[in-house]
């Protein structure tokens, strides 16, 4: 996974245009990505989609024709989705468009203009303070003409059309954990999902944040009654601990495995209420459609000083954290693919357990002791009511614990499932 | 509010009498109070009206023919509904009918005996211990015979039928904060609405205790179904901080209206369960009518020492406590003016609030976030199912940004209120 | 009850033979219990009932002939249910079938084979360690054979059909807090209840623990939709604070009955949910049945080191926790005797209890106050929706108070019962 970011890492991606492109042919080499484009012009709900951007080259020369500002060295460095523009001005009038952030004095700030036309460049305070006064030359060969906005969509059938989705945005350029680490976790996610045998269909979205996930509800809204359980994917590869940012219902299945897993990590965590300010659980989650869609990342956006500037690079972004993430979300998808309710098929009194080789024959004291309490916890709440999650939660047993009690109580007759 | 209580201090006032009527007539100098008369004999629900009670004079005077205790220094001497009565008897007889302090002995009681005929006198522990064996003349011109029960009540007429509640009892004799305070608040809150355009209408209420909510909720039965929200006024001029006892309900509109505006005080406050003791609450949220009733207090009765005595004086209220009291009054009815349910019209995705002029165009940076998150939570919650109050509860931001927040989006045709 | 415990110390029980008889004889002493017999081989829900068990003697003998384990000296030496054996063998193999507490030597462990044929002896540790290599005589005069599982059975008719049930287990040996005072318990309650006028019907089970109440369950299954409250009685006479395990359901009403005696105790306690392992609430809280029966003890089974041993004896029982454990049990039933809704006749405000003698004719100042507040609180939430325990709780006032209160109420014609 940190390979992957690595390889995407030096793509200047925008909510359109060839970095977009670029990125998904890498992707397309772990996973069989759809690649789909949708028409500048298109109307999307209350948006439309806009002219697609593309950028060659972008500097800023001194009166002595040095490059001060120089988009080859970062493309952090040029506000993304700047009209082109080739002209000389003072440095007073320079510096109208000009962005640094003088408490990190070395690092480039990521600033965008996407829906209002105009161009700038962002670099180290350092830089900014150096620049004397004079005459500078300012050049930014991008075009922003008529295209496609571009995304990536990878569908994997299960028995169910239900569907669970997996999202992360595409859009943002040389920033390593917001968001490549998203898109390499969802990557990695459907790669090895897609060798299993799965109860639901699993969606993985690579789109552009807002407007890409505005067009694909917009174009794909009859099938939303199908997404059963939804997480936004992003900042995933920081040192910090897992944060759960919970669905707009709140309650939802996803909340409940979401928080079971992290219940039972062993790790330190947090749980966040909802709120309508964040990733693309904002246009899963409103009121039009309000579907089960959580975000779980490490720390969250713009709470790390590093969110959205050039120190959010290789170095922050580890591979161990990355790996501990992906455990995270596979244990999700675990909960939500057993989490079946079942039926008693003996539910007055206990069955005779040991007539039936599944009491006291389970190997290991501690274990032995554990797997008893399960055996009788599934046995006593599998009333059609309770799922196995739940069973969990009551009985504060792993899920894992659960789910291997009802799979053996299940093969020795003594569960059905319920039709629900 | 402090001048109205020095103009009302020294009148003598009681469950019925004249000195109900000089208090109500000073009251319509500010607000158009209508007089009720209700006679004696009225049944009212299981009570009956009782004889009006007035009072002249009365001391007792010692063998020298020296006022020991006189009704024209404090209206408190007397025990309140006391009978006519003129007869000399020695000092072990009359401490039979005498009540003092002996923990304040510098305080008169504050007595009554409404239900039982009695006569009796009120004074400081340090007057009792004075007194010298010998023969003392009793006199008490008092009247008790058939007559009025009297009440003020102003109806101010809003947009709606449906009614909010504001009554204070006028009971009490020569005690200010217990209950000229409330008396105050909920005059110059009536003066106040007055002036302005409403949605609800409004009631005010200044009626003796206990009889009177009996008498009022007797006579007005078939208007109490209009009755959406009320507050019983008392105790609001002293030090200590706001007390919100919530109505038998406990989780009615006014409850969370008045927990909502004490949660951003920015002041300490209690809030306290219903419980059926204390003002006329005890009647409006009786099992057989339950109406949404509170009451929003200072130091609750009997959690002072100064109550129920000659120390509840001018010096025990204060203007700004009042000031205080009558604003938090005001906040809760702002509330209950805006709290509406709205219906986002663009409920699939966010709307695009930047061609709309609705988003980042807040001034001031703190401000413009605030309201940018006011408008993103108004947009997620408007699915008919939350207020703006709930909004704000959830959001935990203050009801008035949201609020402004609803207001500008319905301008900008993104909410419409629903019919509810 | 201490005696009662002492009189059946010494008796060897089991789940099945003539222990259990000679135990149930004893306590027709006291109480007028039926003995009823169910053959070998009957078919319970999933069980079979076993073969009856009976033990005449049982020794280990030394090469010289010493008995070194002797089922005379304690039967707790005896694995219960072991099978009849004459025969010699070396230490090596012996030792296969000898159970000690290396933690506490000097105690001898209670265990049992019932499903699963088998023999063998417990001993202390020290006696463990003392044997000698060598060849040893084991003898055990024991029967399995076809026989009946005897159970007692005592039902007190009241009022009502609907009963309240209170069980115990009856099949281990010489133990005394697990179960004697669990027997001892049951038996003076129900002596004592039978000499009161009674609402529900009462019923009371001295069974086998698990295939006891598995065999009543299955023989009375028409019955059990009569219980409406149950409570399983163990391990109540140790020094420990009572634990209350809630039923399945968690808040039905003998869940609140409980831990209102509790909180109202003065006294320590614990409150744990439910849990599908422990003693017979496991066969009642099945889900086929899922009865409101909790279950009511000092120290829980396994809490305590002694649990189990042969120091789970006469010393560890004390006269006096017997007797408070009683109490509560006692408090219990008072709570569901009386816990019934009442309307108020009169609820449009409050009545005027002063002319009923309701009011301030209290005596004692805290006693008065208390009563008065009992007196307002179940007028005010006597709208058929509060049962006097509802009211207790949400006043904070002892049941017992409100009970009073109610009563007086009622007396006086201000109550009516509910119809429900």
């Amino acid at each position: 996974m940190y390979q992957l970011i690595s390889d995407l890492y030096l793509i200047c991606r925008s909510i359109t245009g060839d970095g977009v492109r670029k990125t998904l042919a890498i992707l397309q080499q772990n996973i069989p990505l759809k690649i789909n484009q949708v028409p500048t012009g298109t109307k999307v709900f209350d948006w439309t989609v806009p002219k697609e951007w593309n950028i060659k080259d972008a500097y800023v020369k001194n009166a002595k024709g040095e490059k001060v500002i120089d988009f080859q060295k970062s493309n952090l460095h040029l506000l993304n989705y700047s009209i082109p523009i080739q002209k000389k001005m003072p440095l007073s009038e320079l510096k109208k468009h000009l962005f640094s952030l003088p408490e990190h004095p070395d690092w480039i700030p990521y600033r965008t203009s996407y829906y209002s036309e105009n161009w700038g460049f962002c670099l180290t305070h350092r830089q900014l303070e150096a620049l004397e006064d004079g005459e500078y030359e300012v050049y930014i060969d991008s075009s922003l003409e008529p295209g496609h906005l571009t995304y990536g969509e990878y569908y994997l059938p299960g028995e169910s059309k239900e569907e669970v989705l997996f999202s992360c945005h595409i859009c943002h350029p040389s920033l390593c954990n917001d968001n490549l680490s998203g898109i390499s976790i969802v990557t990695f996610l459907a790669k090895h999902l897609s060798s299993l045998s799965l109860r639901y269909s699993y969606r993985f979205l690579f789109i552009p944040g807002t407007i890409g996930s505005i067009t694909w509800l917009s174009l794909n809204e009859s099938k939303t009654s199908q997404i059963k359980h939804g997480l936004i994917a992003a900042g995933l590869g920081d040192l910090g601990k897992l944060n759960y940012k919970k669905s707009r219902r709140g309650n939802a299945e996803i909340d409940k495995a979401v928080i079971h897993v992290l219940q039972h990590s062993g790790q330190d965590y947090q749980i966040n209420d909802f709120s309508p300010y964040g990733y693309d659980e904002r246009q899963f989650c409103s009121p039009g459609f309000n579907l089960a869609v959580g975000s779980l990342t490490r720390t969250p956006f713009g709470q790390y000083p590093e969110y959205h500037t050039s120190a959010d690079n290789l170095d922050f972004v580890r591979a161990d954290k990355l790996a501990d993430s992906l455990e995270k979300y596979l244990a999700v998808v675990d909960i939500l693919e057993n989490n079946r309710k079942y039926l008693n098929t003996n539910p007055k009194c206990e069955p005779q357990l040991g007539k039936r080789g599944l009491y006291g024959t389970f190997g290991g004291t501690q274990n032995k002791k554990t797997k008893e309490m399960a055996t009788l916890w599934v046995l006593n709440l599998a009333d059609g009511n309770h799922s196995l999650l739940d069973i969990s939660d009551r009985s504060r047993l792993e899920f894992s614990v659960i789910r291997d009690a009802a799979n053996a109580l299940f093969k020795g007759g003594l569960l059905e499932l319920t039709i629900n």
